[in-house]
């Protein structure tokens, strides 16, 4: 290991940092009790470190020098039983952060050394505690804010998709042992494995390889919100809209403290899903530069959604102005990843549905009053409908682009053998693609890893996890 | 108990709000356990929670209804050895903000309620597990950003204070007890405990009250920080000394997270002492109504501070002119509370010292540059001397404005009761005074209180303490 020294013992404030009634400092490492038992006397005169029970909790105060810093608890874990699978103390402690600075400051100066980002997990990693996807699923659990990619991350960490990635190398490794006994008596001209066998595990494999790529869109959006573009021409009420959509689901919004509030996109979360809506430029031609930049940047916004709710003013666009509008998305509606839903708004002037609509079977259509908040809610129905559609009840859902890297060069690397058996190569140039094959879904369980990926991976944990 | 109801189960977040590696949910009270038992399933299947240890550890996972939420580990403190005396458990889960509020109203469905700031240390104080100044000084802990108020709050903590009061209360519960009796055998005209004793004993009680009130200007400013006035006349370079003060020790104050900064005062800490520095508007007779009204507001702040510093420009004023700027402050300066120290500016345009000025022996004089950052370092060590002089080696010191008015009503019952016996008033009146004595010391400790008080001083509590 370059990046990271793993003989060291490491120390770091695991609690969120910032003033409350507790605060956990955690130690990991061989010397974890060593450089405790320096700084801390217990409550109990007997406390012994060697005697002390694991999963055992402790009273007393700790000191530097002389001096008094704070009345404590200390929590042991031995190794291997514990997250890191070392030995570990966990100091609870007044949630000062004069405190927190002070016990750190001293952990340090007897031999800890300040923990980096993501270290702890790191080392469960490297015990054998759990596999590369799971370590970082925990990064995405701390940083899920709502239900569904809670729930997403907390599966990964209990080794769904881990499992799901092994049964695919284990099919990949019957397959190659297969070819290599072929190998071994090529002499003979014996096929032991017959190609239709062959074509039949390939097709298998690379059919559920792509149903895990695929199901990135849906693992992303769960991550990250559902992108969500609201478009129309100017004036149609597009700001109304998403305020009266943000403001009509705020109270579920703030049952979540901190659900993050991009400064130019805004999330709501519909039962337990969130989304994210993008709010664009009014789209028409315009002679003026910079309102053609805003429309540009209005594209590549469409592009990257994954629901385009397109606003029209139902007292002043007939069926066939909407059409038209709609001809100039050309190819971009085609797109199966992507839905259309139609909405007119300012249905509050109107007593009937404007003429001509209900041509638009292909697309769904919804007349509301932005202003008056009338029908919001079929808005809502709706988005959530898309998601339950893409649901995948398998569970297997890859959210990490890391993940979907190495799947895509693990299917790549299967369909060139594929190709290699079509024109008649010889099966061992087969068994290099299916190593490739075999490496890349390593590297996603971390059977196969090096330190550039460990250090990207755990670089972007919080601190003292 | 009207405000706090002690029969419910409470809970709370613990550690600091926000999003960190881990976070502690905290529940107290006789529920506890079985609150935890319907969402906790423990990995070890012979888990029980009656015969589980006080102290210990345990790993599992947290759901709410089929759902998972939690991979936690639980601590389980058992009544009476826990920090509020009931019985605690405290759930470590992962730090997202999403998983923290899902825990808690999982816990609040199932009973629990929500604790009130400062609510476990309340239940703590009421099962006796501290007295009321304990129970302060934990939440001045919390809040302490500098090693004298982190010093101070721990001694309390430890009951050094409380111990001293009791002191007090013992011997003012003696002279009650002499009273009496010479009461009881008042017919007999027997005089059990003679005049000059008891004056003795006043003295006594009188003198150690007087000092821990005048340990409180102390107290205070190690709490808040030593209030340091600059003033001077306009463009003098007091915005220029601030800012080189401030700089200067930025490494000092960036070693502690979060010393709060105040818009319009500035914080610095020298040897875990802060100072806090006012900037003060320039001192001159004007005739726009504004300026004087800022200057107005600066005599105020001269009247806060505990130290002055008078800023003077070395190049033009002489030592006749600061001798009339200073006479103008008539008898603040005798204040023996304030300590002036006079500052030369701008040393860097002088070749030697100005005429005149070795005259002030009674102030000290620093001769400075504060734009070249020359002899800074004098001011610093100036102030800290102005600390250390002030040091109380006894170590009981009030700090706590509610525990200053209590003295000082207890001061006054005893001054009243000597009053009595001066004018021969009969020995029962006497008693009335000291009981009223004894009940303003009792306030301070908690052995007598009301709903009124303790909602004071708990409310100021963070939540889950």
């Amino acid at each position: 290991m370059v990046l990271y020294n793993i003989t060291d013992t490491i120390c770091a404030l695991s609690t969120p940092p910032g003033s409350g009634a507790i605060a956990v400092i955690r130690l990991s490492g061989k010397d974890s009790f060593t450089i405790c038992s320096k700084l801390f006397q217990p409550s109990n005169p007997t406390f012994s470190w060697r005697k002390a029970l694991p999963y055992s909790i402790h009273h007393g105060s700790i000191s530097g020098g002389e001096e008094p810093i704070d009345e404590v608890l200390i929590s042991i874990f031995k190794a291997p039983q514990s997250y890191t699978g070392e030995d570990v103390v966990e100091i609870s402690c007044h949630g000062s952060e004069f405190i927190q600075q002070l016990l750190l400051d001293e952990l340090v100066q007897n031999g800890c050394r300040i923990a980096k980002p993501g270290e702890f997990t790191l080392r469960a990693f490297l015990n054998g505690k759990f596999d590369l996807s799971q370590a970082e699923a925990v990064a995405d659990l701390i940083a899920s804010a709502s239900k569904s990619s809670h729930d997403l991350a907390l599966a990964q960490i209990r080794g769904g998709f881990s499992r799901k990635i092994k049964e695919l190398r284990q099919k990949l490794v019957d397959f190659t042992s297969l070819i290599e006994l072929e190998l071994d008596f090529s002499e003979e001209e014996v096929e032991f494995a017959s190609r239709s066998e062959f074509y039949l595990l390939l097709d298998d494999l690379e059919a559920e390889l792509t149903a895990l790529i695929q199901s990135f869109s849906l693992g992303n959006v769960i991550k990250k919100g559902i992108p969500v573009a609201i478009i129309g021409k100017p004036n149609v009420g597009k700001s109304t809209l998403l305020n009266t959509l943000l403001n009509e689901e705020k109270a579920i919004v703030s049952e979540i403290p901190g659900t993050t509030r991009d400064a130019i996109e805004d999330t709501i979360v519909l039962e337990g899903f969130s989304f994210r809506f993008i709010d664009t430029a009014g789209l028409r031609a315009s002679e003026d530069q910079i309102e053609t930049m805003g429309i540009d940047r209005t594209w590549t916004k469409i592009e990257e959604a994954s629901i385009i709710l397109y606003l029209f003013d139902a007292t002043v666009d007939s069926y066939k102005d909407v059409e038209t509008a709609l001809s100039e998305f050309g190819n971009i509606l085609e797109d199966p990843q992507k839905r259309l839903i139609l909405i007119g708004n300012k249905m509050d002037m109107l007593s009937e549905l404007p003429h001509g609509f209900k041509k638009f079977v292909e697309h769904e259509t919804i007349f509301v009053s932005a202003k008056r908040r009338e029908n919001i809610h079929m808005i809502a129905e709706s988005l959530l409908k898309r998601v339950k559609e893409h649901q995948i009840s398998d569970g297997a859902i890859v959210s990490n682009t890391r993940h979907l890297e190495a799947l895509k060069k693990s299917l790549e690397a299967l369909q060139n053998v594929r190709e290699g058996f079509q024109n008649k190569l010889p099966a061992d140039l087969a068994t290099i693609d299916i190593r490739q094959a075999l490496h890349h879904l390593g590297e996603i369980t971390g059977e196969i890893t090096t330190d550039e990926i460990l250090g990207n991976i755990f670089g972007r944990f919080c601190i003292g996890k």
